[in-house]
């Protein structure tokens, strides 16, 4: 079985760094499947990252290996980490862009602090090529965890927002990925806010209130808003066969507001 | 030999979904060669990634197995259908992505009934990565067509526009795409209108007259509009170095015009 | 050991093309590991498609395989080459997109004349799909660099611009690249211009003054503009964290002076 090592970068698809660090992988461990998760992550937005790369994983094999490089604090004293969970391993900067991951599954996280697997020199700007690239590389090649660094237990904890309560009847969450087909996929988590077809509520995202929860695409009119539990497991603002997002004119961080009646 | 597993699809490349998909993949057929054609289809352009698929398969060795999904249709009844084509394997919605390959070459077409070779559970709006991605996976690690479903004769058959004969000498077809370069393709076929080259021609896209039938780009003059057999066998109107669609202003599904004189 | 081939082109990721090369490569090298570089060229614009596999080849392991399409002379007498250096391949048009490495690396460079090793017929415009990925897949699949055409010395030498004396402490370079962090890529080689950390000099881009040469972006203020050694070896104007060719509003090609004082 070849080795799966996937990537998830904010290095955009124009520049070399993407093929850089492919080659550094596949100096290392030839037999690598190189897996791109995306490289358009928005430069620099760490929440971004995780919420794309804690959606991706859950569909790879065990041990597949995560490279996860969206690092405002390249050069800085920010640790490299290697985590394990779910039966899978990530590499990333501790900046929290694991979070969305080691918040809600069991984990071990390790710094990365052996040379060894870096490549030399190791340059100012691009540890993605330097450190994050050869490390996965490695691992994914059969060297163990406990090879990389010592166990840590302060790594970030990011404070990533939770819907919060906001009365009795609302509660008031923000707008985590708008999508290629403009749906706004929220931070309510089916799970938490579970049957709301059956009930009155209402979405609020801006100006616009959204009131139909539907079970599929299919149920909805041409042109009608609606709210659906989208494959992420959130709840997700939709227009059948349309940007709901351009619709609404809003924005990634954006509020949303839920009221139950 | 690795199975080839392409995936075509209007997913876009910035969110999750592609990544989803190849995840479901590797974890059922490991060891799969994936490769993407486009993730760029307009997003629900039926007509634009039946184009693209029917051009890009011509290149692939027999058993190739290509996943597309542009499926507007996603928690309808719109059926998913296998179809086994000039030795490859094609896995799609039937919703007509496929009839620029069925339309012209000997098939066979299945539903895709079986569950057992489907993602559990099936989620409302994310197909792609539940029922075909599964399925092409299965299908390239070794199961048997006539495992997935009975053979049926009534998918759909759309209308993709032939240029229809307009007078005595003129035909009116349309613009089937708009490639990177501003090359604007038509639908007049080559081996349809054989030899222009030889003959007084004129092309017509809005206001935009062409009449010099190119051989290659080099024979033509800087900036000068021209129509010339294109690799995928339809007459395009092109510009040497410069975009033709942006000179012309005109956008995919357009109307061209010959005059045979 | 799955044999290498990369892709380097200006064909964008919306067609078929890159697909198509693809499944070329795959029929006559099935066990490839095919890595995509990057296929944002600017459409013809060769000094930034010599600039970029330059810097990616540099990571990639011995007898690598690198197919570089950035053709504006498609359909021309302009020759299609290989090149050896640094231990691995190079297949190219003759037009100096292997330039920013023939200059500076011991070579070898053939002509591609065998045509045992072209897919046919051989279109007029898509030499990517019918010449180079053939070529480049064969090498892959061992055939040997003599048996695809004869040495040449005659290859096309562009004159890349160095920076050029302009007086006794001023010297004129150019941009070579904006990245997608706009970072902005001069041409001064750090090699060719050591420790300016160390001494008083300032960089001009249009109206704007950069004095200060960074050795990390941590060591820099919010908004401040300063030069650093960047991954590519050569000096880079940036902004932690924003856009640098933002600010400024350059663009490739344009003027970058550099005072000693």
């Amino acid at each position: 079985m070849p080795p799966i090592i996937t990537l998830t970068t904010d290095f955009g698809l124009s520049d070399h760094y993407v093929g850089a660090m492919k080659g550094v992988i596949l100096g290392i461990c030839p037999r690598a499947q190189i897996i791109d998760i995306t490289h358009l992550i928005t430069p620099y937005e760490i929440a971004e990252g995780a919420y794309v790369i804690a959606q991706a994983c859950r569909t790879f094999p065990k041990k597949t290996v995560h490279v996860v490089v969206v690092d405002p604090g390249v050069g800085t004293a920010r640790r490299p980490i290697l985590m394990e969970a779910a039966g899978q391993f990530f590499i990333a900067p501790d900046n929290g862009v694991l979070a969305n991951i080691y918040l809600r599954e069991p984990h071990k996280i390790r710094v990365i602090t052996n040379e060894r697997y870096f490549r030399h020199p190791v340059s100012r700007t691009f540890h993605g090529r330097d450190i994050f690239a050869p490390a996965g590389a490695h691992l994914a090649a059969g060297v163990r965890p406990a090879q990389f660094g010592k166990r840590i237990e302060d790594y970030l904890r990011p404070v990533f927002q939770k819907p919060q309560r906001a009365g009795k009847r609302t509660w008031t969450g923000q707008i985590l990925k708008i999508d290629r087909f403009g749906n706004i996929i929220t931070n309510f988590y089916a799970e938490d806010f579970p049957n709301l077809e059956a009930q009155n509520v209402v979405f609020s995202v801006g100006p616009q209130e959204v009131t139909v929860i539907a079970r599929n695409y299919a149920e909805t009119g041409p042109g009608e808003l609606f709210a659906i539990v989208g494959s992420s497991g959130y709840y997700e603002i939709s227009i059948s066969q349309a940007s709901a997002a351009q619709r609404i004119g809003c924005v990634v961080g954006g509020p949303v507001e839920l009221l139950i009646q």
